[in-house]
């Protein structure tokens, strides 16, 4: 089984962070095919960003389309995730849907922190997206973008736990996930001073993705009534023209 | 006033239409800059082409941000709205939007009736996003996608009505949405033959296009506390890489 | 077009401030036609005070449904507009439903800022009839009520910027209504000072009360399904008995 | 205890029909003490009948406040009654929303059945004022205003057993409201012909009344900081200018 | 008329509080019978010992079912409720259910007060089940169990009080519901130092209990379309046993 | 890694089937412990069925706490799920959230599939526990319960189809789950002649019951803020009392 692990934001140092920590919980047998973004930006963080970053991982998804068996969108936020998992017949996950997936079997209620601010609008419209509110108590970030900030790995430590206890304390979240990719690969680190549940993001992706392949087949995607009809573009990548293009 | 009508679809007769349509509800004094999409898809339907031609449609919005006042995405389902709204510092509206806004002021329920179930989920999206689903009792459409079917204007126009009488017979609804731009103008033509609101989309845009200018300023809109922060990319067109580097 | 400005609070100069503030808004040839209820209550702050000056509305309105084009209901909370966008053959506003709807379409959140917490249940109960709870952030008041304790207009200018502020900065709100008569005007005073974008109900109300003439006719209203049937009645306003005793 | 039962329809038939019904299931020493409207409509079905009827359901719930320990507005439907309850220092219930919470106790899921779909609408917003929606499988009314139609007692029997079956073959309900005041107590009359609970509004509404009077005491509803502040008035009845004056 | 008040916790120091408080509220003629739950837990908290006892609740009222006309479940957070209706042929109500329903027409919103942080998931739970979670405002408990701490009633009612008034104050609850059963009585004890409406579960129950009694029958029970098929077992207790068997 | 697949349905042929449909599906190195209810029912269809049955579940779950990693509640419906995910210090799944939750990751809407309207209220129920009702679109069974008729699997076969295809063409749904244990391993034999993505509801449990492991330990299950407390028993079977007083 190949599983596309694409990272839409253009950090290559961000898609190792996500394999690495994605690797080890990848079961025997899957091979994890890493691929960054690269056109865009550095860290999607707007709406505007996510469409155009949404619009160009279509253009990575049609390339591998049938040279892999699922697909991870590997921002939290999941850029594209909707139209991709209309569009191509293979299972697509995002980082995001995934998480939230996982914590709301793990739980009865689940926070998200991040590590900044801006990012809150559009995690709120991924837990959105799952239909999930009921079971979401919010997301609790630093006060201001504290990315640059964390010179040390101590104080963002620090910081994130600081967050985490309030989560657990005072929003009584029995699951808490860990978002954005910087923060890849903490739940583990961080889990045994937490009383709650830390879930990571692309751990969750790929457990789901793997999961996904497992249930179904490329060829009931194929059939799928809901496919939308085949189309002709103007101005597009030519892998994505064709998946588009084709009945 | 100038308000850029930008046709996410690639058809310039459909661009026609809707002005044609929009012209006569401009009031006097307001300029409509209509613009046609080079790049895309004649027809928008599925959610990865509206991922596509949202992202063109937020190029063709950033060259013109500067000298027009409000932007109506003329397409109904809102290709790009979000992001749009999120990034541009003027008024922006959407066809789908509009007509349910005005819709929900109009009465107290509202249908929508379009030429095709394909565009059913998308439609029912625009609902969604509005927050009005509560008000709204369903999308009625032919049983198969009869475009292409309705050779003559006048079967065209018995389907519609026959589905616009369901519409207030079985779902009570008091307005009705003429949802999908092949059907921009019609509302007014067919309203003398039906016992509920009858609402034009690209009208409802250009009203509530001025409704915003007058009701803020450009300043206003730069100085939001909910911009995105600036942002460089790769890959973009020059206004639109501008206009998200512009801090 | 004319537009009846009906004030359902017994306080002309609270007519005149809105009335000013609505009119440079108007567009050319449009008449306002302000009236100043007779009966009721000084200023309406109570679910009582809403249906009995809201029947009183009905009463006003009757008088004037053939003489203008539309109605704007000229009190945050919007006494009788349910009741009288039934009833009556042309269209119908409230300063509340107008003010939502603007801010709705403006931004993705939006908070109301009055000056005292007296009408906070009676707007929240607006947005309710709206539909539009999930893009809300809350009611911000003075804690006491506070229109005695404005002396000076600049004490109430600070303490309401203060809340506007917090509307920003704590409930992340796109877009803020200034509710309630007595703020009617303050908005684009306020805009310039503020990082969102503030909303004037009275203005709303205008700006969609021409747009809903412009989208339908009266006919169309006359023909509505929806209208309640012709009703004989006792003790009522001779108008308003006429009005509802009408096939 | 003397419970008023206040008919805000002129008609002193359907009055008595109602305190038929209502007095067996009235506890020993509970005194019904009924009131038929003087001024409004013979039945009330519209919003604008709704907002005029309940105001002077005000009037007369004013002139009893004093002697009486409860109120019943006696129209399902419930005109006035989130005023009065307001309003009123001692508790208050209408039929609707006392049948609508007793369903909700009684079984899993519950229908309306009415005798005309005129009131469809505004029974629909009887369940979305008591917050059951979730509970509520519908309306079933018949296709015409069939009161006139039911020249005899015998069609009118089989045209509601066959909507009551259809609720509890086609809808799942556990539990059926007969609303209306025509079909004051008819549940028991047919509850052997049906698989499923029936409720009478206006025995439930006299069940509730006496509980709220057992369950608290006028002075408590006298304290309640909810009370709305005193306010002069002009054009009111003695009776109701005078509590809504009170401190 | 026979209510069995059946209470769950093996505490018949607790029966004989909910009972002391529950017989001035029952109607002349009613006789309450309570039965103390000889297995499980001296006082239900989790979800598991609610999914025990609630099983133990069936056994008991099974042995009961012919002799009462209604049951009582004394415990907040109503365990076994959901099966305890549909099973059995006559009313039963929960404490939590009947205090909720109760307060959603006493007034517009209402909280929960309790004794202890470790019941406010189940309580909340309840809410959830009765479906007005819209006029809920929470729970708000002491922040540690302070049922240990209360050596003396003086400070419980201290506490208590202070929750009480951060109810009315903070979220402008008009009912306060005493959650949990070491709380019975307390209500009228309380109500004269509170500005809100002071719900007692008990004797919400007793009230509730008597009101469907006097609106169905238990042959109107025996004839539910949604009655379970009859059912073979193995290992339960002998009544409970034949009740499921009984077709 | 072992799984307890728990049956709480007293049929050991429905474990086998379950169990042989689960086998291919877990991941290498997983060991599968199908265990059969003892005490209960055949086949648990009703509210009190599950509360009872439910019951036994925890009793036989605290037997194996220790000495598995994960577990599955083997029956559409979950019985004692959310008692169990409290209680236990180890990822618990049903096999209903299972399907539900796989199902809202691998398209938009999903419908359920049974062979008997008895389960219709129940497996409803469980969506609501899921929180994903807005992407259900109900479910669909034969109109009587046909299980005994279905002599032959051809007929079975035949009548379930028709209803997935009423799913796809009438319910738009993208993913159709098979519920009900009977149905265990169905999806993949009828896949090939489905326009949808069929799910298998043991295959989904298994595969997340995985998921959960490996994102998790048994000591942050330990560790968690919501565990709650200790609590003495009378009347339990002993390693579910143990487990409960386990602080």
């Amino acid at each position: 089984m190949r599983i596309l692990l694409l990272n839409p934001n253009m950090s290559s140092s961000m898609t190792d962070t996500m394999a690495a920590a994605a690797m080890p919980i990848a079961s025997k047998g899957v091979e994890l095919v890493p691929v960054t973004a690269t056109k865009g930006f550095a860290y999607i963080s707007s709406r505007a960003e996510a469409q155009i970053a949404g619009a160009f991982a279509l253009e990575t998804i049609a390339e591998h389309e049938t040279d892999v068996d699922a697909v991870i969108i590997a921002a939290f936020g999941d850029p594209g995730l909707k139209a991709a998992r209309e569009q191509f017949n293979l299972p697509v996950i995002g980082m995001a849907q995934a998480a939230i997936s996982m914590a709301a079997v793990m739980g009865e209620s689940f926070s998200i922190v991040t590590f900044t601010p801006l990012m809150s609008r559009w995690y709120v419209d991924s837990v959105d997206d799952s239909g999930l509110n009921k079971k979401f108590t919010g997301v609790r970030t630093p006060e201001a973008n504290k990315l640059d900030a964390f010179a040390d790995q101590a104080s963002m430590t620090t910081e994130l736990l600081r967050l985490i206890h309030l989560c657990v304390a005072e929003d009584q979240a029995d699951v808490i996930i860990l978002g954005g990719a910087p923060l890849a690969g903490m739940a583990s680190q961080f889990q045994s001073q937490v009383n709650a549940l830390l879930i990571d993001p692309i751990s969750s992706a790929v457990v789901l993705a793997e999961s996904m392949v497992k249930l179904s087949t490329k060829s009931a995607f194929s059939n799928r009534h809901s496919r939308p009809a085949a189309k002709n573009s103007v101005g597009l990548a030519d892998a994505l023209a064709d998946s588009l293009a084709t009945p």
